[in-house]
């Protein structure tokens, strides 16, 4: 099932700045081969819907082997019937 | 890996009313066996994270078998590594 | 306008454990007088839509003031002409 | 109180399509003045925080005055009191 979402990841308890564990996060997100959109608040991915959720469980125990200790990842995930989903489609 | 997640399925194009949705996918939470704090903007689940992320993809499955054209799911899921995480401890 | 929201207050940078700050924007909801349901993923909020983004603004302006460096809040809000919208009706 | 901020309205009730309710929310900010960011899965927002609140509660208010039954907004908003937030530079 195709499906488009937006990961964002929130390292907590690694200082105010939290830019390599997100770098980290991402590249995850584009060696696991989605479509990718980069913005301010998170990543946008666009595939399989089993295999998103899959690359968000391999971020946390990557970042948590990487010694992070807590992880908060917010993902909106979205998936339709009537017609294929494609991050351009949703541009408005 | 033990998660914390809260889930909150918004069914889009069934009418105003979601409420038969959302129950519905509740009820596959429920009959996953996780711990379940329900409340006005989700349902808190307790679970292994990979579980808790597969019952969210069955929910997408079993709600567009059931006619539903479009689905936002929005997820915020934690872990951590430093001690067991439960909704229960998670109170203030 | 009346409004139902949920309000997740993420603390960065004060270390792993983010309780102290989190019970202390809980209590400018409550003492703002909304109705409050809490729970393990944010503080769920019964009022006038200005009143809940307008106290959000004060959280954020108590934390910094208390030393809080970064602030991340999550905030989900709801509102309906059809019918009235209370923290209650909206169990399933 | 310069802040950063994604804002994804979910008109209710209007259908499966829901692009035409979701373009006037995003003009809503554009006409605020705020520096926007648009992607898939909301409009990222530069601005003052009391600023952008408020434009979130303007853009409930016109959607409902145009007949849109019910909305429900997620927001992330942060600040921060080490250094100036751009959209710019939370590019990773």
């Amino acid at each position: 099932m195709k499906a488009l979402a937006e990961i964002q990841v929130i390292p907590i308890g690694v200082g105010v700045t939290v830019r390599d564990q997100v770098r980290r996060a991402r590249q995850i997100l584009v060696d696991s081969g989605f479509k990718i959109e980069e913005h301010a608040y998170g990543t946008n991915v666009e595939g399989e819907m089993a295999a998103i959720l899959d690359a968000v469980k391999r971020i946390h125990e990557t970042l948590h082997a990487d010694g992070v200790v807590r992880l908060s990842t917010a993902i909106k995930i979205g998936t339709r019937t009537d017609k294929d989903s494609t991050l351009e489609s949703k541009r408005l």
